[in-house]
């Protein structure tokens, strides 16, 4: 007996699966059909955790894995796996999916949840296809960069296998430890003049120093132009404007784009960064039953207060729950987003949240900006390390802006300190009397944010 | 030439140092004569690091001196040791100091600063006074401590030494690590049913099971009656009312009370602690020019809307900045604590902020509490481990009212997304939105308090 009413989800990994699984949660079978279709050949695994995996600090692929395909199927999903939506009719409330065997047919839906996710850039460069070139964003593309270095190795090959990472940002910087990791030589090959450009170039530049002691040689101002290849059509070697770069291995960390082919060719509304625009239910603006969340969509920046694109794993399970609860009859809303991130490359730690200085000065914003050094523990306690903290707070209001750290061990997650003042809307002199946890193991009497909060509250007053 | 003001501060520490600091940062020499008072050999010491001193961790002593008297007298302050107040004329505005050498004399001042810290609690049992048995509330005490565990070692003894802490708050397990960490046989009494009355029952029953795994003998329902000396005077076991227990060495870690006994005999208003009253810029209520802050004042949780005694170096710190804000001619309030409170013992972190149940009911909140476990870490990252995390929030408005957590590594600073949410007024439903810090080594894709805030907005809804 078919149910009272069909949900379809396309895309299996966080949003998708998890608004299917809230949607159960709330609504059986015979209110309730739910039927998800997946491309690649796995559900619901943990993209963020790939280079963990490459780097062999996570020995097994499917530990990376929170619910295979059998156990969604077990908790009444209906999931397809290496099943591909080619196209979308929005009027008949359809989608036209490929199975695994190349046939085609029309799905329908009465609710529809687009969580197609990104995809990595690629510049259209010579060799960029080439055999020996990698990108790292689904468990497909790990899988097959893996069993590359397999083949890789030649016992008794008399010098250090080299990889080199094409973009420094969070997941080049990743990338470049998983391969440390592995004992390669290590090139990281970056663009702009800094690592990280998520960070401001003074912070950057903290990042920068770290690197060179890390044994990852990394080249600022490195415009790729080529992937030169041998005579088997493998990569050999990265060509820059200025040099060339020998690889065994290159791996692409450019960033994503949002996957959103589907949407566009049926007329839903894009953003400037190409991701889907929803409302604040997760909604596609316009459409009563089509939803959207994770990499695909764009989000508030609730301190710019422009639309922005971040593919971020967090914000994807949440709107898959958001999505799923509204569905099964719930209420979920997703406010928006500060601009929160936290990474490590070796042992050093990288966060931010709000606005960087450029990004501060486009919405028109005035600002006072310090930069401040303390530890990470009390200065005496052993295993103390050094901590920069970097803070914007508004000209006049003091209002938070932003929040830039680079440091050590226990440095990173200092970063939900002003996540949560940003929410808050909270001013920098505000936060000077925010009771933190003090104690020697954990903190310095005054907390490093504690330090820039103050350092930042007397700025906003010089004016 | 006498300076227009004279600033007198009894007690050089946290409070009382930062004042003068900051006063006079603000007003130079001429303008402002500094003068201060400290009763014991060091000033603006970490108490907060003394375990840590104990235990070997800390090599020395004087790492735990922020700055000596010698630093503060070249900064213009004119601090006198080995000094203490013994009478205070509010009408003439003046203070009786006795010196080193006994000698007593009145000083006047325009402005006052009380930073006279707290005093151990020490019940009136026989042997309490004996030799052997000690508290590690200042330098003093624990250089005490420490050359007496000097004269303890005899090589070629044939057993280890035993140490018998004597209350299992904060300072009693951080005591009770520093003697495992010396390899003593340790053994911990405990009045209440459990250790860390800082928490729930059902949370400090999770440290009692840790601590049981650490060679740490924690008895629980333990009422000491006496310290039982041998011939020479010199403790040699803890009794209670149902066993003995041998002792080398017993520590009090009974907690504090606030040293306010020179401001009692002069009238000043005191809290139901004895703590000081003051105003938000740290006046204390009905004077002009008498100011009081650290451990010898109350605070107003704001959770609770109550005045506290909150005996906390971070506390201190920020009072003494205030105070000497307002001294020096600007403008600086303390709202109050949220009750924020990290600890460790061996591996173990506990943390808490904001309410405990009795402490909730007390005030005349009803609330929904829920513990979710999770982990520190993505659940495939090495180096994961487990968190227990509660929170409790107000029925109907689904305010955060407090969040405990129990954990290993990483798991206690995470407290502080709790602190910052209680100081904005956020409920469990707008922290299920919260941006924080994801990436595998740092957190799963849910952090635990996310997930904790999501299971309570839950149990609000439930109602």
């Amino acid at each position: 007996m078919a149910a009272a009413e069909r949900m379809v989800v396309i895309g299996g990994d966080a949003t998708g699966m998890s608004a299917a699984a809230q949607a159960r949660r709330l609504k059986g079978p015979e209110e309730l059909e739910i039927v998800a279709f997946e491309r690649g050949s796995f559900s619901s695994y943990s993209a963020c955790g790939i280079p963990y995996w490459v780097s062999g600090d996570v020995p097994e692929r499917d530990s990376l894995i929170a619910r295979s395909p059998e156990e969604h199927r077990s908790l009444g999903v209906d999931l397809r796996m290496r099943t591909e939506a080619v196209e979308l009719d929005v009027a008949g409330q359809r989608v036209r999916v490929r199975d695994p065997e190349g046939t085609e047919r029309w799905e329908g839906y009465d609710q529809l949840v687009l969580a197609t996710g990104a995809v990595p850039v690629r510049p259209p460069l010579p060799g960029i296809d080439a055999e020996g070139v990698y990108g790292v964003q689904t468990l497909d593309d790990g899988q097959e960069l893996l069993d590359s270095l397999e083949r890789l190795v030649e016992p008794g090959g008399d010098s250090r296998r080299r990889a080199v990472v094409v973009g420094a940002g969070y997941i080049g910087v990743e990338m470049a430890e998983a391969f440390v990791k592995r004992g390669y030589e290590v090139t990281v090959l970056e663009k702009a003049e800094q690592p990280m450009s998520t960070l401001d170039p003074d912070m950057g530049k903290l990042v920068h120093e770290a690197m060179c002691s890390m044994d990852i040689e990394t080249v600022l101002g490195a415009a790729v132009t080529e992937i030169r290849t041998d005579e088997q059509g493998r990569a050999r070697a990265v060509v820059t404007e200025d040099a060339e770069y020998p690889a065994d291995v290159v791996v692409l960390g450019l960033g994503v784009r949002p996957a959103t082919a589907l949407a566009r060719e049926a007329g839903l509304p894009l953003g400037a960064s190409g991701g889907l625009l929803t409302d604040l239910a997760m909604r596609v603006r316009g459409q009563e039953n089509i939803w959207a969340g994770g990499d695909c969509v764009e989000v508030l920046n609730l301190v710019s207060g422009r639309p922005q694109h971040v593919p971020l794993g967090t914000h994807a399970n949440k709107h898959g729950q958001i999505i799923g609860a509204n569905i099964g009859g719930g209420y979920a809303t997703f406010p928006g987003v500060v601009g929160t991130a936290v990474s490590k490359v070796c042992d050093l730690e990288i966060a931010r949240t709000g606005l960087l200085e450029a990004q501060a000065a486009a919405v028109g914003l005035r600002f006072a900006s310090v930069v401040i050094e303390s530890t990470t523990r009390a200065g005496y306690y052993p295993g103390t390390q050094p901590i920069h903290v970097k803070m914007l707070a508004e000209h006049r209001s003091g209002r938070l802006l932003g929040v830039q750290i680079v440091g050590r061990e226990n440095a990173g997650k200092r970063v939900d300190i002003a996540a949560v003042a940003l929410h808050a809307g909270m001013t920098v002199e505000q936060m000077t009397a925010l009771d933190l946890g003090y104690a020697p193991p954990f903190s310095p009497v005054w907390d490093p944010v504690l330090i820039a909060a103050r350092k930042a509250a007397a700025a906003v007053r010089a004016g």
